[in-house]
């Protein structure tokens, strides 16, 4: 279990570090932006990203505080189901994450920020899956009534329908682990939208 | 402090009836997107606005129980702040949901959904500056180190650079309320890209 917390905890501590490179190459799209739609676009995503990195900062102190208490990863402990509580939220987290990358690589395509994004992109549909197997281990491990409901995407919703789901977020790693088709729609991308 | 409570329950409550309402209006335009970027857009707002539902129909039934027991709203509790912590994680839900209409605006101005979101838009943006009140209420009624920090969106922050944030959604209660001019600018959505 502590292996698998520590696993977690480099997931997220990577991930945090992702967001804000990220997020430094969003600013200046945002300031440029060439109308209304285009900035509250950006601006929606890097703001959601801000939240994440807000939730990091609290979060991965009190998981490396865990992982030094050996006593602290107990199924009596209250406080450590809180924390695979928001260690749950993050795994949503990381899989928002995804999906900005890669409305941006339709923006970012064919210019100089293409290379770094699709290097956090496919850092972040590895560090994903390796987040869900993690879970499930401690879900295992646990064996306790921890709710992980409101951490699953639509994408991966049993009940959900169908034509509601991504196939490349999809349960199977290796659908995930591939970039969706951008192809040559450079002229159906938001970011394009400063050029009409 | 027992009403400012009720009084969240009820913010609460009525969004999670809204987002449902905003997510029917968002199926068929996933389903009959007309590209993959298209449909990520749509699907992505979809999926966050699901999981916002999937946590408040986790918390809105504590809210209740802790409503109905006076002697759990103490300080002393940490049940009760961790409640708060979840309170204030959904300040910044209804912040993003209040985005994501706005957003969602653009695409729908002119159509047959234009005066039901607009509805729902209008009352997010007086909910959230409600929530902001009672969440200030609350702080002051406490006085204790719950941290809000991670529940304040890049609008409100005094550090972050004025260029990263909007004006509509900035701290006072009167510029929020009204809605980003969209005009004319029918020619710029994102669901006009199937046009091209």
């Amino acid at each position: 279990m502590h292996d698998t917390l520590a696993e977690v905890s480099a997931i997220l501590g990577r991930s945090k570090e992702a967001l804000s490179q990220f997020q430094a190459i969003l600013e200046p799209t945002i300031e440029q932006a060439a109308d209304d739609h285009e900035r509250l676009y950006w601006h929606h995503i890097y703001e959601e990203e801000e939240h994440r990195f807000d939730r990091l900062a609290a979060l991965l102190p009190k998981l490396e505080e865990a992982l030094a208490d050996e006593a602290f990863l107990s199924r009596e402990n209250g406080d450590f189901l809180r924390l695979l509580q928001d260690i749950s939220l993050e795994k949503f987290g990381l899989h928002n994450f995804l999906e900005h990358l890669d409305l941006s690589l339709f923006h970012y395509k064919g210019t100089e920020h293409e290379p770094a994004i699709a290097a956090l992109r496919d850092m972040t549909a590895a560090d994903y899956q390796q987040m869900k197997s993690a879970l499930e281990t401690l879900n295992g491990a646990l064996d306790v009534p921890v709710s992980f409901a409101a951490a699953t995407p639509t994408d991966e919703k049993e009940e959900q329908k169908e034509y509601l789901k991504l196939a490349q977020y999809a349960a199977t790693p290796a659908a995930s682990a591939s970039r969706p088709a951008i192809g040559t729609k450079r002229q159906l991308t938001v970011g394009s939208l400063k050029n009409k």
